[in-house]
């Protein structure tokens, strides 16, 4: 054989890509790292219905570049047998059902550990409750060519009684990184993710300073649900699975069994458009499964089950956009949801203007996903495109203005165009959302100033108007022989009625 | 147990996520299977010594949004055994040696399957010779949780004894795909590969129109050589390996066996630095073996071995862009070869300015990575964020001047951020190297300016001169009584003199 053919295990293809896990040099790892391990712990937490109480130190190791991290949660912890693989596997995760999540690629955590271990040679030490009196403390390092953990101890020698109990996991973390350079991206980070998640508590210390947020509120979002694919976008290997997955004996049964949103009267006519009356779904030939999925492509759903998703609700957004920038305007929209790909998702927005919001040459841009900020890479992004798409001069809009635009995209399945999480891949039905919410957004601004804009005319109007007031009533007054009073109240109710009614302060009115 | 832990399997996983791997839409999905195609397809040329005949052919299917794309080389074919597997398995390649190659994930090709496949529901099918006088022909479609390739007929099956011997690959791929709107990028690929490829015949037809690129040399460019690692910026896992696979008994003869650039006295410096004399590399402790990284780390190594890397060179840079623009001023600059994190790499770059070359608000800015052009997310690309740090203005040069920057990355490893290949990380590394490639380009192209302009003012102030030497002449040949011709003539001489001797053309002197 001329050539020499391998196949590489998913750890050892991450450790020689890592560029593409978010972990391309050490300013970017240290960012990587801890926000990966942050982003577990918040997991853990809402998932299981309880208030998060995280907490965050950076410490310098033992020599120069090294740096300690340590993340700790109150979450339900981790069961002892799998803690070894939920730290030491690439593509092992609790995070692949059909559910909105904050990390879901299976590798975050992973590739932190990965990281720490090829610039330290260190493992990570685990420590883990259940809640259940015990508690589950190893190191774990990677054999990365295998993709399996290594524990010391294993998880069977690992459990011990707990002085008291507790649930939740700790992880510290050995790594050679540039935190230093890093950090103002993670006090970012730290500070975006609090107004996402107001019900958060989270500590933060680093040589440099401590950084306390206290949750707002003790209310959590509603736990979002498993639920069943919508049918919208669905491709042809799932459709397959679920084929496999289903006991219906019919494709109507099938249908109505297997997607949400599809009901008898659509199920039967999807079969009549793809000809398949009376078929076993377990015996479609490919033909045939090709004219099922044609059929189903072809059909118009109604909008996905919400129910499966967590988005922040418009209230929420707002408050959180006006205690941000305390702007002169504000405002939020949420579009309803739809799929791609077979996955629910929806759009939230909002847009500031004015206020503490700074003019910069463009747009200011806030960039969310299942709630976790977006901070790299906004120009590929398809918020940032969309915009760019937008002729903003119909509105009479210019990306110089003091405009901040914030857009939070909630899904089951974010479609990241990298697993560092940098930015979302252009899909055409998340695109239109953001457009048709953006266009909403700027036609409420767009009306805003233009109302803005009316009262400034009004008011110099007024202004000059009344300027003249006292001498005109004066001479008024002399020539009809009335109270001078009474005609100065005649003439201001007079061009106040023109002009709009503009409330002006009293040193103009004087003047 | 409280959840439910599943592992996924890469092909899986990447079905899942296929926006990371250039599948993001069904426009980009168009532009990413044909270029996976071609790119596999002068791999197989290149890489066996063979001038590229390449065809491609993109045809309408059956139905409404089906497109065929076919691809035929002829490289050095594929193994009948092994053709199941190149096709049909993710993370499995022949391209994995420490080598420069345009493909590198081992996913580009499958992906292209896969795409295939959960959208028509059809296998690919794969025709290869290795020039033995048979052939193999086969369908192949992907168990995708499983990562398994389905091969109809079998490899053992396939064979049969070709028409006249031939030897290459044939692939014929069913994609469901907007097509029509990714067209202009796939010719825009095309042109561009067509200059860094110039020893290519290249043969494109889709229903719009047909594109010939014909050899402009029959040169192929050096086949590059796999070679040892450089030790500059080798991590812990690789230098762990490297120790596992070494026969050495003694650290400097690991060292200077394993390694380029690594000679005897460097590898006794290295051993002193960590404290390791007279320790066997095999029987380091966890603590020892950072201790040689880190002194391994703070070592200055020489520049490494470029034989494994295949650069286009500035000559012929310089000529591709030449023909590209056509521009008044061109120069181009080869930086030598360095390396990050163990990998070899050598960065290209070129300026054009004027001509053909269009001002627009910003550079120009044409990348390529391993003679892969690339077309997408310029804005996050390294070249992109090094054009935007430095400061032009210092140049005498504006980004809304006519010029165009070309860079070139070739490397054994390129760190693209996506597995689509749309970009390259930021490497500091790289940076530098860029950074210091454009700086001189940038020097070059301002002495250029400035000459240019104090040409212009001299021709300017020569002009105003000229314009009174017949009359002066005249005057002072009168005065002096001397012949006119020889008082002009002088007075000529002397302004020129003084404006530098620019040459100005007849219908201005004569003025």
């Amino acid at each position: 054989m001329a050539e020499h053919y391998v196949e590489k295990s998913p750890a050892d293809f991450f450790y020689e890509n890592r560029a593409i896990a978010g972990f391309d040099n050490p300013v970017r790892a240290a960012y990587s790292a801890i926000r990966e391990l942050v982003e577990n712990a918040l997991d853990a937490c809402e998932e299981n219905g309880i208030l998060p109480d995280i907490e965050v130190t950076v410490e310098r190791g033992e020599s120069g570049g090294e740096w300690i991290i340590k993340v700790k949660d109150n979450g339900s912890g981790i069961p002892a047998e799998v803690i070894p693989e939920c730290f030491g596997k690439v593509l092992f995760s609790s995070k692949y059902g059909n559910v909105q999540r904050r990390g879901r690629f299976g590798m975050g955590g992973t590739m932190a550990v990965l990281y720490g271990q090829i610039t330290t040679n260190k493992p990570v030490h685990v420590r883990s409750s259940v809640g259940d009196g015990f508690e589950a403390e190893m190191d774990i390092k990677i054999d990365i060519q295998r993709n399996m953990p290594i524990a010391i101890p294993p998880p069977e020698k690992a459990m011990k009684k707990s002085d008291k109990p507790w649930h939740g996991t700790e992880v510290t973390l050995y790594i050679e990184a540039e935190y230093p350079k890093a950090r103002q991206k993670v006090y970012e980070y730290l500070k975006h993710t609090a107004v996402v998640a107001p019900y958060m508590n989270l500590r933060f210390k680093d040589p440099y300073q401590e950084l306390i947020f206290t949750r707002k509120t003790e209310k959590l979002p509603a736990k979002p649900k498993e639920v069943r694919y919508h049918p919208e976008g669905v491709d042809l290997e799932t459709l397959r699975r679920m084929i496999a997955n289903s006991k219906a004996r019919t494709i109507t049964g099938f249908l109505t069994s297997s997607f949400q949103r599809l009901g008898p009267q659509t199920a039967k006519k999807i079969v009549e458009k793809a000809r398949l009356e009376n078929k076993n779904p377990r015996r479609l030939s490919d033909k045939e499964l090709l004219k099922l999925y044609k059929a189903m492509k072809n059909t118009n759903y109604q909008a996905p089950d919400p129910s499966c998703l967590s988005p922040l609700g418009v209230e929420l957004l707002k408050a959180g956009v006006i205690k941000e920038f305390n702007p002169e305007f504000a405002e939020a929209v949420q579009r309803p949801p739809r799929a791609y790909q077979g996955h629910p998702f929806i759009v939230e927005l909002a847009i500031a203007y004015g206020g503490g919001v700074p003019a910069t040459p463009d747009f200011l841009l806030f960039r969310f996903a299942n709630k976790i900020p977006l901070l790299y890479d906004e120009y590929s992004d398809v918020s940032s495109r969309v915009i760019r798409q937008i002729n903003w001069s119909r509105y009479g809009i210019k990306p110089d203005m003091p405009i901040a635009i914030f857009v939070h995209v909630v899904s089951t399945k974010i479609p990241f165009k990298t697993l560092g999480k940098e930015y979302i891949a252009y899909i055409p039905e998340i695109a239109r959302e953001i457009e048709i919410g953006l266009r909403e957004l700027a036609r409420k601004l767009s009306l805003y100033l233009s109302k803005k804009k009316a009262a400034m005319l009004a008011e110099r109007r007024e202004k000059t108007l009344l300027k003249y007031a006292k001498w005109s009533s004066a001479l008024i007054s002399e020539v009809l022989l009335v109270e001078e009073e009474e005609v100065y109240n005649l003439y201001v109710r007079l061009v106040r009625s023109k002009t709009g009614g503009v409330k002006i302060g009293g040193e103009d009115t004087d003047s």
